[in-house]
């Protein structure tokens, strides 16, 4: 669907700003609760928070992470649900989000709506209020930046540090392919499955995959040590190639390290036990660096995707 | 000074995704902490929260919000003390703040150095680490949205609802003519003043000027109620008109409603006590709707700075 319209009528500039905001509201309904807890003051004011807080923010730009071609609630879905990967990411849980909305004069307000509509479909799903916002105006734009709220959902968030050498690579769901399938905007956010990883402690680093995984795998690297991955172990999708599955990013899996000395069989059965309909992959280890065992891949082969170098939408 | 160049050496396209990132946590330096508390997870941890949590967010954009007369510097520290602004409008005290920056390959690093230097010294000025961010690719963009995490700096955080008929309408500092005094990047948000409303129970509702104190307070005006406003009581910059001070916007003032009963001289002796710098003037009181009284300004007459209609920079 076209984001812009050449009729003023059925444009963001036939309400303005007080009627835009209060369409938004609507739009956004019982995703939105009321100020001071919600969009209407000059901050929002949420409960007292129970364990540390994660802050994180991501935006959705067209022509850049969408395109004509992408329905406009995944739109307004695939921004809430970038910002819960994080928060999975950290096994954390998500308190509150808040939206900067820039848009040109011929925005449609049908295509703007359905954007709204789809991410309160997503906020209610996933219990995160969307507390406020900003709605500013650019030539030519149609971007949104949500920065999303959280907190640790138990004693600890899982950061990207903490793998040794010769500890086990997991990877959750599946990897490539992530545009044509539609999975770069139907993908479902990890948020269980975050928080339940980050209760066990033999899980000693985790992030989950946006540019790669052989581009993210490297924050995961312990110093000293290179991933060993081996291609046959790549819990691919249907069709992905190998060079697709590590370097084309947009997968918004978790991949982990587990600790060396820690029971795979036993693991990978509470895992299963947990999460009967998610895949769950040991996809190689962190092996010494120099020392890249024969049959498995040079990550350095596949660069996954750098910002501010490709183009195309994404 | 120009925020794009022609040079490609001299472009944000020379370094990359992950050099810029590296060269933005320099630019920031004692601004940005090491992860997981600052840049460089997937989420920033954040110490344990004291305090009821208070969210925002807003936008600098080029073309609305600066142009290339102001310094970048400038611009950097106005998108956090925007945000600022917001907090101390709520009583509150700033915790961190995540920054999602979109930019064209064009954009100079000249000017995004000085732009995030600029931040850098606000940020440190006011205590508030930058733990976080995205930087995304669009044609012809440069624009930044910044959230920022506060939390109420005592029992309660001050909204915009909550005063009455009768009570009297104060506001700080100066008003008007924002934009040519170059104001509305030099301001200093209010935020020991808002800290030190919030905990006088007399203080019933308050918020920021941001949009000219005739629009933005009819967000305080209780039901029932207009704000009746006196020209000459308006403390307006010097050479700024009634209409600028009232409808110019820009100004981050606190604007307040003091409960009708408060002793007005003893509140007023004490605010000189804590800030003998800062100006404060009671400019008017909420009067029955449709009984305003002579000699008082019709602020229906005043607009405001409204969203999606004007166009220049702000």
């Amino acid at each position: 669907m076209a984001p812009f319209t050449r009729r003023r009528s059925r444009s963001v500039t036939a309400l303005g700003e007080g009627r835009l905001i209060a369409a938004i509201r609507r739009w956004l309904g019982a995703a939105s609760p009321p100020p001071p807890g919600g969009i209407g003051d000059d901050c929002a004011v949420l409960p007292t928070l129970r364990g540390r807080p994660l802050l994180t923010i991501d935006p959705v730009i067209y022509g850049r992470h969408f395109d004509a071609s992408v329905p406009p609630a995944a739109v307004g879905a695939k921004l809430l649900k970038r910002n819960l990967s994080d928060i999975a990411a950290m096994g954390g849980r998500p308190v509150a989000a808040v939206i900067a909305l820039t848009l040109d004069r011929r925005v449609s307000l049908s295509w703007l709506e359905k954007f709204y509509r789809g991410l309160a479909a997503a906020a209610l799903r996933y219990g995160v209020p969307v507390v406020g916002g900003d709605v500013a105006e650019a030539d030519g734009a149609l971007a949104a930046s949500l920065a999303l709220l959280g907190a640790a959902s138990g004693p600890r968030a899982v950061t990207r540090t903490g793998a040794s050498t010769g500890d086990w690579i997991y990877v959750t769901g599946l990897v490539g392919d992530s545009i044509r399938s539609g999975h770069h905007h139907a993908f479902t956010p990890r948020l269980a499955e975050g928080a339940w990883l980050a209760r066990r402690p033999a899980v000693r680093a985790m992030m989950d995959v946006s540019d790669g995984l052989a581009k993210d795998l490297r924050e995961l690297t312990p110093r000293g040590a290179q991933p060993a991955i081996a291609a046959d172990l790549l819990p691919r999708r249907r069709g992905a190639s190998v060079a697709s599955a590590l370097g084309e990013g947009e997968d918004y899996e978790l991949v982990f390290a587990l600790a060396a000395r820690a029971g795979r069989p036993a693991f990978e059965r509470s895992w299963r036990r947990a999460f009967p309909r998610v895949r769950l992959s040991c996809i190689g280890r962190f092996a010494p660096a120099g020392k890249l065992p024969p049959g498995f891949l040079d990550l350095e082969a596949f660069p996954g995707y750098e910002h501010l170098r490709k183009g195309g939408p994404r």
